[in-house]
């Protein structure tokens, strides 16, 4: 039953897993032991259901301290009708009820008496005691079994155990605990342009670091993972890894190479050591996902899987193991490890397999994917006034920054081309919904002092998200009630004021306040010691001046474009000027690659590259923030960091910027 | 500033022991370590903000296997005019962009080219490509710094390390990671009547498990617990404790002794070591919290904790650390912790405090409560029909296992005196909403196979939970719409049927059905060997027997009563007959304890207590579902398992039960 397909879909491909797992006996949990009940225990999971071997209490208890009687010699007791009682015992709370008693009345509620029926103050040992109410039976006593009775249900198999379960098996009379053995992972790392981290960079060279994410990935699902050293592309090198690992593991990661390219090794490696049944998978991020089942010993090759029903009771081949051929982008490693390993461990745990849950959203923009794949799109979820917002963040399969900087993902499933704007869409989240009511949408004009803002709100009980969409973006979305605030420095050729005329047109009906933040410089991002001598605007024009711009709306682009027009120069004349980037670091990437000789920007960015920097212009960097959400609760912490001395004092300390007017109220709009 | 008070709010502890803090510097992050970024990192607490070293990528990376161009030069190429590349270079996936190259065309987009202009094989070295189609700048580059541009916030200080978070520190050039280090925690067990887990148990002896509870939550807070020795009720003994706990400690936890009475030393053992700040918390369970500040070394009592303004920004005090008194009772003695403990040390890691996700649920049934208390109920939590229900468990401060089973916490406020039944109630919550929607909440009579369905629902992703209320309280539970099955064996004396009156009675108008469940034999559960010689009903009255009685409404009562009318034997007539259980295996508990001599109930019961049995009747233990229940997709997995052989097989291994029509429809209602 070899089986060679590219892209199939998603729901048969783990179908597929599933059956071959089934047939080979090894969709179950793989095994059991036994370890102490201690803190260690914590996040096992349950092998066996836990009966109780005692009862607790074990024996009928006091519940306080005071004086065991029977219940039936206090009838008649009144306030107004004191009983002397004789048969008594004093009982600490704990204490074992004495034979013949079965109440308790609490110290407190009593009078001690010495021989002569006067009061005394030997509580414990008094000659009679006064009382002025009955008890009934049982009354402040624990009974034998109140909180577990012998060989009831404690836990059921498959439980992960949390701190309080830990003291109900102990409770139980139990002193270990039956848990299910942790799977064994191998994670094998192939690539020649691979280095292990703290490798000085050269171009090319590609950090390991998807072994590290899964690794941690694993471990948290609850398995066991190895970490392999880095093996080249070759063949013969990689096969001799994947058999050693197979050896003393439960499942082999192959990372990389999966693919179906000259150096592309994995799909080859699986069908030389066993059954290749998926190449391809039709998921994004993801595709060249591999799954395979290979003989556990290499000097022989097992006998093909079977195509018998799976009953689950076939006892486990102990000759094959399972191996997963995983994309070499760090996105798609880590999703295809979420996506069709932890199903596996968890069924290898006996636990249910977890499910992320999931919060609906109206999407903010407009998104495509290809009909034929199941697409996980990462978004950011916050809630802006009403509406609960999923924005999504880059698509690429490299950008690891994505899926920290996602609180969920959106799956469109094959079959549908993409969803529009406003939509409502389902998020699998990953944080709370607690979180994401702490959640600040900032956005429009990117300027690095977000992102320690962002550092001090995280001080504060406060997730400040940010996207980079322009200052013009920025308004357009605040009037589409798409975020709490835009950081905007769009300069008004005429009035030379920043901002206002631009809020009155694009936010009309929509009262704002604009408040103070950073004066910055913008200038000239050239090269370290601009080599080129570039010193102005004029400069552009050269022939030799390759520019990289930003994108249309952003405030640094009507500047340019305001000072051009001032200098009399067509964008024509300018060689780049439609190499948009949306940020002030993306434009020092540009320039510090050499993809770019200059660029507008801010002197942080520049310095952020060790760039060179040509100061031009000084401008306002201002916050719009439409006064419903200002006066809101979720904002407070906001304008309590940015009226910190400690706060402007970070800021100042960046290269550029003025903070004196930082918080300060400047219209009302 | 010595302060010993009786019960203060809940709030104002807080307030006190955060004051306390804030002036002995402690209410800060304690202190931080550098760690290896691997996968132990998981789960730890950034001590500072990560920025990036370096770029990722830090070249411009090729994104496909295929030939770097100057898209400059395909400008033109179109399907139907073709254009001929001589200035190209054959790059893979992940190699640099060569330089004066900005774009790659994908290989499957080209036609390569020998000498000769005609096709050939050697795609890696044509001598020229051919392309039907134009590309633009950057396409199918990862332009350097695409993912994180060096110096930019990777991720803010406080943050928990995930899986994902591991990739991006390493993406960013670090190879290590500054972490909040974990705080130490001593935990003290103290009480002359703890026994050690394993221990034989006497009357008496208590099993010393909190010790382990606490452990393991200190673990899943962040911090690292070491748990003492059993220590005995003696003053002198205990402050020793204490004193070498406080030395290599961050945090004390005494436990029980924390109360008022003779034995309890913990307030002295603080005000001879410190000063003891609060003493008596009006929170329930808890009580008699204690809070204080000791001396960390035993040679020198530090000076008095001061009354100034916290900044935060104080020196910690070396000299002294924090010690909590910690209630006996188990379930006062967890929440204690989580409810003092959990945000301090959230604040010495640094990370934000644990917030329980907050549901709406309506409350099954009246609750009252002390007015004065903040109080804590423990409740099972699951959707029936369009209602989310909280169903109060155990109140017992003893009783862990109602931890165990609590879904979540719903807070009688100070002031409030109860709740109403249908009152709307705010839950926190330890479980997911999704796993509130997997549960089946059972109502009604208990039979002791209900704790086996529960364990084979749990393999079947649904959770059983059972309340015990007798059968009539089942059918009155179903007709309020708080059940989505009830267990009910209620014999029609008139008619010999079971249940079908009884729910035309009390569920008209719902339409329900009725299955078949277990047939069970009912009779006298005496204990071992009877030595009183019990062989019939008529024996009850006898002088020197006492029986245990099932609550009003319960199927096993109606039985009971049904006989004894038959035998003429009036209620009266029988001792204990008013001593009340609510299920069989506390009848069997009061038997096995010697609280009565008999009652009536099921074999296994018995068994479960080695307990002897003496058959009297055979019943029908029938399930009644309302239909709209019945047909859902929530009780799927229900009738698999009760029609599964397995599940049959294990139900008949029990004593005294038959199986032979289970699951079978007997009637629509």
């Amino acid at each position: 039953m070899s089986v060679y397909l590219h892209d199939i879909p998603l729901d048969k491909a783990q179908q597929r897993m599933r059956s071959a797992l089934e047939d080979a006996g090894l969709w179950r949990v793989l095994g059991d032991e036994s370890i102490p009940l201690d803190e260690n225990a914590l996040g096992r999971v349950l092998a066996a259901p836990v009966w109780a071997l005692t009862s607790s209490p074990h024996y009928h208890a006091a519940a306080m301290d005071g004086f065991a009687v029977r219940a039936e010699a206090t009838a008649g007791a009144m306030p107004t009708a004191p009983l002397t009682l004789s048969a008594f015992k004093y009982v600490d709370t704990g204490d074992p009820l004495p034979a013949d008693f079965n109440a308790v009345i609490p110290i407190e509620n009593v009078e001690s008496l010495d021989a002569n029926g006067a009061l005394t103050s030997d509580l414990r040992g008094p000659a009679a005691i006064r009382i002025r109410a009955a008890v009934t039976p049982w009354s402040h006593v624990r009974p034998l079994g109140e909180d577990i009775v012998a060989t009831q249900l404690v836990l059921p198999a498959g439980h992960v155990l949390r701190p309080y379960d830990l003291g109900a098996i102990a409770a139980s009379g139990h002193t270990t605990v039956r848990v299910a053995r942790r799977p064994k992972v191998a994670i094998l790392p192939t690539g020649t342009e691979l280095v292990p981290m703290g490798t000085a960079l050269e171009p090319g060279d590609i950090l390991e670091y998807n072994s590290l994410v899964m690794a941690a990935q694993i471990k948290e699902m609850g398995g066991e993972a190895t970490r392999f050293p880095i093996t080249a592309d070759d063949f013969a090198a990689i096969l001799e890894r994947v058999r050693e690992a197979a050896r003393e593991h439960d499942l082999v990661l192959l990372n990389a190479g999966s693919s179906a390219g000259a150096e592309d090794f994995s799909a080859g490696v699986v069908e030389a050591l066993g059954t290749l049944l998926v190449h391809g998978v039709a998921v994004r991020p993801g595709h060249p996902v591999i799954f395979g089942v290979i003989a556990r010993d290499e000097t022989t090759k097992p006998s093909p899987v079977t195509g018998e029903t799976a009953s689950g009771k076939i006892a486990p081949r102990n000759d094959m193991i399972p191996i997963v051929g995983v994309p070499g982008y760090p996105v798609s490693a880590a999703l295809t490890v979420d996506i069709f390993v932890e199903p596996l461990i968890a069924r290898w745990l006996g636990r249910p397999p977890r499910i992320l849950p999931v919060m609906e959203a109206s999407l903010t923009r407009k998104i495509t994917s290809p009909g034929g794949d199941d697409d996980f799109v990462r978004v950011a979820v916050g809630r802006v006034g009403e509406k609960v917002l999923a924005a999504p963040l880059s698509r690429g399969a490299g950008v690891i920054t994505s899926l920290v900087r996602a609180d969920g993902l959106m799956l469109l499933p094959h079959g549908q081309q993409g969803a529009e704007a406003g939509q409502r869409v389902e998020v699998r989240m990953f944080r709370s919904r607690e979180e994401v009511e702490r959640t600040i949408f900032a956005i429009g004009s990117h300027d690095m002092t977000l992102d320690l803002l962002a550092q001090f709100l995280a001080e504060h009980d406060r997730r400040l998200v940010s996207a980079n969409v322009g200052s013009l973006g920025g308004l357009v979305a605040l009037k589409r009630g798409e975020a709490h605030l835009a950081g905007s420095h769009l300069l008004d050729p005429e009035t030379g004021e920043y901002n206002l005329s631009y809020i009155r047109q694009y936010l009309a009906g929509e009262p704002v306040s604009l408040y103070a933040f950073v004066e910055r410089e913008q200038g000239l991002i050239v090269p370290k010691d601009n080599p080129k001598k570039i010193t102005g605007l004029e400069h552009l024009v050269r022939e030799d001046v390759t520019f990289v711009n930003r994108q249309r709306g952003a405030g640094t682009r009507v500047l340019l474009d305001y000072h051009l027009n001032r200098l009399g120069i067509a964008p024509e004349q300018i060689s780049g000027y439609n190499q948009e980037e949306y940020t002030h670091l993306g434009v020092a990437a540009a320039v510090a690659s050499g993809r770019a000789d200059c660029g507008l920007g801010i002197p942080a960015a520049a310095q952020a590259l060790d760039l060179g920097f040509v100061p031009l212009f000084d401008e306002e960097y201002q916050l719009v923030i439409p006064k419903r959400y200002a006066d809101g609760e979720l904002l407070g912490p906001f304008f309590e960091v940015i009226a910190s001395r400690s706060f402007q004092a970070a800021v100042a300390e960046m290269p550029g910027y003025g903070v004196d007017r930082m918080g300060q109220l400047i219209a009302e709009v």
